[in-house]
Formats: C-alpha cells, structure tokens, sequence
C-alpha cells in the first residue's frame, strides 16, 4: 500500500492515513516509495512466477522422457475420440507437457523486462507501465493455465508399471552396481579395487548383453566376499522405498504423508 | 544440505544422519533431492542476486542524471590527479556510475541460465555444473565488487546544495503547482476548475518563462480565494521533509533514523 | 518453404514438387529440414526485431534526456486539449518516448524464448508452438506499432534552437576545449602540457562558472602560441557541420541526402 | 572502422582519412557514428553467437537422447581408462553433450546484455564497457570451444546400427502408418475412412505388443485393396533415404555431397 503523494514525501497526507486505510484493506505500507511503488517489489514476483514455471518445466520434461516409444513407462491420458498424430496415426505424443514446456518459456521471458523495469528515471518514469500491462496478466493468467494443466495431466497420467520394472531389468541387475560397490567396501576391499571389481563385470554385462548378476555371482574374487543370497539381498529395490515416508512427511507435511501412506 | 544418495532414496543411508551432519554444520537439511538439490533453490539465489544488481543500477542511474552538466546537483569525487575525458579535458563523467549501470547488466544476465537449469533430466544431468562454475563466481564477486563500488560513490559524491536550489527556483514555483491545486479545491473550488486554473498559469509560465508565483497571485479568480501570503506558506518546500523521520525510520530502523536525525 | 513429409526426407513427395511449389509462391525451399523448417531461422528473425526495438529505445531514450525540464531542447508534440501529469499540471513529460522505452523491453523478452525454441526434440517436438503463436504477433505487432509511433514523436518534435545555443554557451566555450588542445599541439606543445594548459582552465572555469575562452585568451602560456582571433575560430560550431551531407549520403543514400540538404 | 572524431561529426579530421585507413586495413567505414561505433552492430554479433549456440544445444541435446539406456543407438567415445559415474560404475553418460547444453545456455547469456547495451544516452556513456570486456571473450571463446568439442564428439561418435534397427522393429512396423494411409487413399479410400482404418490396428498392435503388419494384412478390408506384397513394398525404409543426395547437395554443396555419397 503507497499514499505518499506525488514523489513519495507525504508532503500533502499524514502517513498514519496511509496506515489507517492499509490497515483497512488488509495491505502492509510500503516503507519506502517515490511517486509509485519500487519495482524491485514486482521483480520479485514475476521471478518467483518463473521459477514456478521452471519447475513446471522439469516435471513436464519428465513425463516426456516417461512418454517416449522407447521408455513408454507413463503416457498422458488419451480419450478414445483422441486422434493420434495427422501424419502418423498410431503416435500418441505427450503433446500437454510438451506445451507445459512452451509455456514456461514464455514465463521466463517475462523476468528480464520485469528486472528492466526496476530502474526508473528520477522519482519514476513511465516506461515500466506499458510492460507491466502486458506482462502482469501474461505471467499470471499463463502461470494459471499451466499450473492447471499440469495438475490435469499428472491426475491422468497412465503409469505402466510393468514397462518400470521391465526397464529396470533391462540391464540384468546393472542399476544395483551402486550397492554391491559399497558392500564389497564393507567386507574390507578398497574403494578403489571395489570400483575396479565392479566396473569389469558392468561392462561385460553392458557390451555383451549380459546380465550382470550372473556375471557378479560368478566372479572369482566377489564370490569369495559376498555369497549369491547376499548379493540377491542387496539388490532388492525395496531399499529405495525405506524413506519414503520420510520425504513425503517432509514436503507435504506429517497429516498427509500418513493419509498417502495408506 | 543433502546426503540421500545417488537417487535421492536415502537408499544406503539413514536420513537421521543427514540430519546429524546437518545439525553439526550449521545447515537444514533439504525436504526433496535426486541426485543433487533442486535448482529450483539456486535460481531463487540468482534473481535475488540480480534484483539487487537492479537497485544498485537505480541509483547509479539516478546519479547519472543528477551529475549532467545541465543539472549538475551531485558530482562522483574526482581527485585532483585524475584526468577528465580523454578528448574533452573539462568533462567529469560519472564514471563510475556508469561502470554500476554496465556491471547491473551482467549480473542480471545470469538470471535466464539458472532459471534454464531448473529443468534437468530425471534424478539429474550435468547440464547445470558448467553454468554455474561460470555463473557462480561471476554473480557473487560482481556483485560484491558493485556493492563496494556504489557505497564508495556515494560516501565521496559532493553534493552541489546550491545547484539544487536553483534547479528548483528554475521554474518560478512551478513544482507548487499540486499544493496550490489541492489548497483551491479546500476552498471549494471543483478538482476540474482548479486544474484548469492552475494549468492555464502553469502554461503560461512555461512558455514565457515568467514566474509562476507572481502570476498565480494575479490571477483573477485564485487572487479571490487565496491570498498572496497563503500562497507563499503553500509553496514552501518544508511540507516535503516533514515526514522524513518516519521514513528514515522505516527504512533503517528507529535508532538509525534519530541518531541520523540529530 | 518446406514440402518434404513428416521426418524431412521427402519419402512420399519429390523435392522438385516442393521447388515447383515454392517457384509459383515466391518462397525458396529451406536447405535441410525436419518435420519443420529448423528454429534457428525463426530466432533470427525475432533477434533482429528486438535489435530493432534497441534502435527505437535508443533514440526514444535520446528524447527523453533532450525533453527534461534542465534540458528542454526537444519537446514531444502537446496538444492544446491535452492535460498535463494528473498531480502536477506544468509537467509536459515525454510519455510516448517513455512508452516506447516499455515496448522496447517487451519486444526484446522475445528474444529468449525464440532462442530456446531452436532446440527441440529429435526431428521436432511441439514445444515451440505455444511460444510461436504469443511471441510472432506480440513482437511484429508490437514493433510495428512502436516504429509508428516513433516515426509520429519525431514528426511532431518541437525543437527549441535557442535553448540548444544556450545550453551550449552555458559552459562559456568550454565545449570547444579539444578543438584547443588540437591547435597547441599543432603549434608544437606536447599533448601532456596541452592537456595540462587546458584542464587547468576548464577546471577553473568548471569551479568558478567562468567563461572558458575568456581565461584561455589571457593565459599566460596559451596566449603566446595562439591570438584571440584564432581561438575564436577554432571555437565556432560550424566545424561540426561541415560533412554532415557526407554523413547523410551514406545514411540515406545520395539523392536524399541532396534533397534534405537544400 | 571508425575515425570521425570524439562526437562523430568528423570535426578535426577528414571522413577521406577514414576512407584511407580503412581500405589500407581491409575494413569498411561506419556509416554514422557518435563517439562510438552504435551498439547494434555488436548486438547483431552476440545474437548470432547465440543462435549457433542453440545449433549446437540442439544437436548436443539429440545425442544425449540417443545414448539414453533404453535407445542407446548411439554413445560418445568412451576411453578405456576413463570411469563411469562415481556411484553407478557401468553408467557412461553423454558428459560431453551434456556440458554443451550447459554452454550454450552461457553463450545465450550475453544476448541480453547486448541487447541492452544498445541504449547509450546521447553521444555515448560508458556502460557497455564494462559489459563488453566480460561477454565479448566469454561469447567468442566460449563458443569456440563448444563448436570443438562438438566436432570432437561428432567425430568419436560410436553409432549403433543394430540397435537402431531394433528400435524401428520394436513396434512392429507401426512407423509405417503413414505411407499406409496414403496408399489407402490412392486406392481411393476417404482420408477419413483411411485414418480409422489405419489407426484401429495401430492402437491393437500398440496396446497388445502385437505385430502392426500382420494386423494390417489381415484387415478385412485393408486386404481387400492392398496385397501382402504390396504393403512390404510400402514399407521399406529406402523411400526415407531416395532423396540424401539432394539434401546433402543443399546442405553442403555438390561437390561434397558426391564425395559424401561415395
């Protein structure tokens, strides 16, 4: 809230007006204006706006690559009156994300002229104001939009978890690499020949199509440290779940983390 | 502060000693990782960075315009032993100021690649690291160097008081034209008529460069309801310092402002 | 123009029908493309409309400066019926250059969304297209609309000659201080004991509101190597306008620059 | 090349000097200038950097979609003695491709600086001087380099023919849809009619993992217009590769296109 007069003295208005009418209308007055508000208040918002609209982007960009032919581990919902591409008709393009992705450019772009529109001439200029009735709306109704439409898409998205699990043993047992490096460590051998121990096995395992828990399992040195139960045990995918309550609780509170664990 | 592990999963590692760690070294632990912290928080590092590049450019811009030769009311220090221009031996430049405006640009132009590093490939790519080996320094250390830079302009800006008071005269108490609009209307008189009253002896004091005061008070219509003595109290420029405690106080804080005050 | 199928490899169409096509509309056939013509071509096209726009800044921030009331060289056309600013009614402020500044920062945040469009997804992805359909007609209606309205501000100038000539007399020829130095370094002074000769002077001039070539004609030195005549010479303005039709030719071409000069 | 004096108005010097200089240096005289050369011309040479960044982004980021796991068509260079990631050993990631992405997010940096540094205030201030010493070595070098290692990696690249080939086959010839619907259509089916006909069994082999050619070929009324034969014919990938020539010719010119094509 600004009523500070012309150039901001209150030469006309007693500040405890500006108080009694802010207090009025909810508002806070501002501690310190010239004929309008500083700018570096507005830039604030708009770059909180587009950093929202960043993170917008990274979750699109992740169904995207969730999406592709090749993954197709989640796909966006897709009616059956939907058509598929023009050109290829069996194609179902995640085209939602995709212009999730669009739109958080166009978030973006609304940072470097609200950043421009901190410096004005002498107690203010007019230059800010044309910005601001183009990018206040654009930023805001876009975000909005975008905001909405992601929060559509996640509602819908299909999620394949067979293709997960096909995917993640795609590589034989290769994505618990991590684990057995470490337990290797645990049983007294350096990092350094643990790295080297397991390294050799991953890429006999990646250039042959092999899979590596066999080749582990069978290796002269590893089998005399870890038995084939033990390396069965570590390479269970339940241990990234362990926590998983833990980071729920943490970003969506305790109440809700306990009603999603359900 | 971030010890979860390769994917975020605190898969071979308790969360409670990140907590621990965390705890000794001062930090919070981070609600939600992958393989790294979310650029999300650096981005915010980087706009807060360049939105205080953009104040700082505000006030360079502001003193570029007051050292002008045609307004001339601040000058940054110039030692005895420096050289004016090159070409032109008598111009003192703001240079340092403009030096402010320029470095203003650089910090803000590492706003849109940390808000592109927001989105990474699944639990992370190594997209971002490049950037910010660059960015990083470069938006600390300049920064920095602006801060030092501004604070020592204006500690060592000779302010030229009587210039002021000139450039304020230059008008013939044209810059009362508010206090006189507002005192006609207390009087009475219509917002519409008062402004019309106003702008005709504005315009004509413009144009003629006659003395605005000296016609005000001889104008017909405003000579009946104001008399030359109230006309002189309106224009006064005390009415623009009667609150600068207050806002001295909001800035900086109440003892700040009576010790500046005294 | 682009006619070669959905991946770019003209599978289902000759290329000849594509030169055909764009033959009979006036268009060229793009060198290599995907299932669209490549993005680095559209982001040409907007850089070089925000680089336009920079242009139009520029000169809009050039009237600014020439318009403000310690200036007052320049003024943008003011209609009779026109009110001034609402709170002060004496302010002719130049609004249509400061709202050119505006859109001048609004064109240019085009520039990085159309720069991020350039990379897409294997042989295209949608993302560009959301961006596309806001920023094409924002940026070419936007920037139409600024270079007409630029082109009405300076049409309707209200150039103040005297004003000029005063704010170049007001220094007392202090302006003219490297035509000086120039004519004692012809005479054989170093250029060090010129630039000394002159500073000391300018200074003296710049301190004390003297009239520079009044103190220059009776320095001691300086009054030896050059007469009053001939620093009178050096100082007339009219050495600035000496090749301006050379300047105009290469700007506006020969005709023009003949038909302004009459 | 620029020679005409502190305001450009060539008032000391000859615009004929400038003519001479810049012909014996093999450089063009500016058209117009003030103290300076104007800042669009170096805003042109940014913006043009940053595009063929985005070139490079664009074609960093195809590789790094290639190399994906689960496409894995195509991998940078990988030394013997060179690690994978640190915590996941069989992991090779495209580093290389990744760093490029990040560096063409720098060299888009400098745009923006370099479009605001085309507004000086009257014959020229300093700002962009500052602004020019940072970005100027930053853009060109960073370039540069990036244009370097993308070349190293082009050239290192380990492609992967069979995987590519597994990937076409993966959906059972789905992506040949399109040249089924227009073969469809040439035997005077309805776009329309052509679409369904295609799409019903694109959906039945994508959702049932079943083999798009044999459902097509054993449609009821597909079978009725084109024969098994004919739908092979429609089917080969050489009509994707009839055409290289011409667009290699294009891109590179005749002569290297032949010697490409050998």
């Amino acid at each position: 809230c600004k009523i500070s007069g012309a150039v901001g003295t209150y030469a006309h208005i007693d500040p405890r007006i500006e108080s009694y009418v802010a207090d009025k209308m909810g508002l806070t007055p501002e501690t310190h204006t010239t004929q309008i508000i500083p700018r570096d208040r507005h830039a604030v918002f708009f770059t909180t706006l587009a950093i929202i609209a960043g993170s917008v982007e990274n979750l699109a960009t992740e169904i995207r690559h969730l999406q592709r032919s090749e993954v197709a581990e989640v796909a966006e919902a897709f009616s059956g009156k939907q058509k598929g591409s023009s050109a290829m008709p069996h194609k179902r393009n995640p085209i939602l994300s995709e212009n999730l992705t669009g739109l958080a450019r166009l978030i973006r772009s609304h940072v470097m002229p609200g950043l421009e529109n901190i410096t004005l001439w002498h107690e203010r200029d007019i230059s800010h104001s044309s910005v601001e009735r183009i990018i206040a709306p654009d930023a805001t109704i876009g975000l909005d939009f975008a905001l909405h439409r992601l929060a559509g898409v996640v509602a819908g998205l299909e999620v394949n978890r067979e293709a997960m699990q096909q995917n993640l043993n795609k590589l034989g047992g290769l994505i618990h690499s991590q684990s057995l490096l470490l337990a290797l460590t645990a049983r007294g051998v350096s990092r350094q020949q643990a790295y080297t121990l397991v390294q050799t096995n991953a890429k006999k395992a990646w250039d042959g199509k092999q899979d590596f828990l066999a080749l582990v399992k069978s290796d002269a040195t590893i089998s005399t440290l870890l038995s084939p139960a033990e390396i069965d045990a570590l390479c269970d995918t339940a241990h990234h779940f362990r926590h998983i309550d833990t980071i729920f609780a943490r970003v969506f509170g305790e109440a809700t983390s306990k009603g999603k664990a359900k």
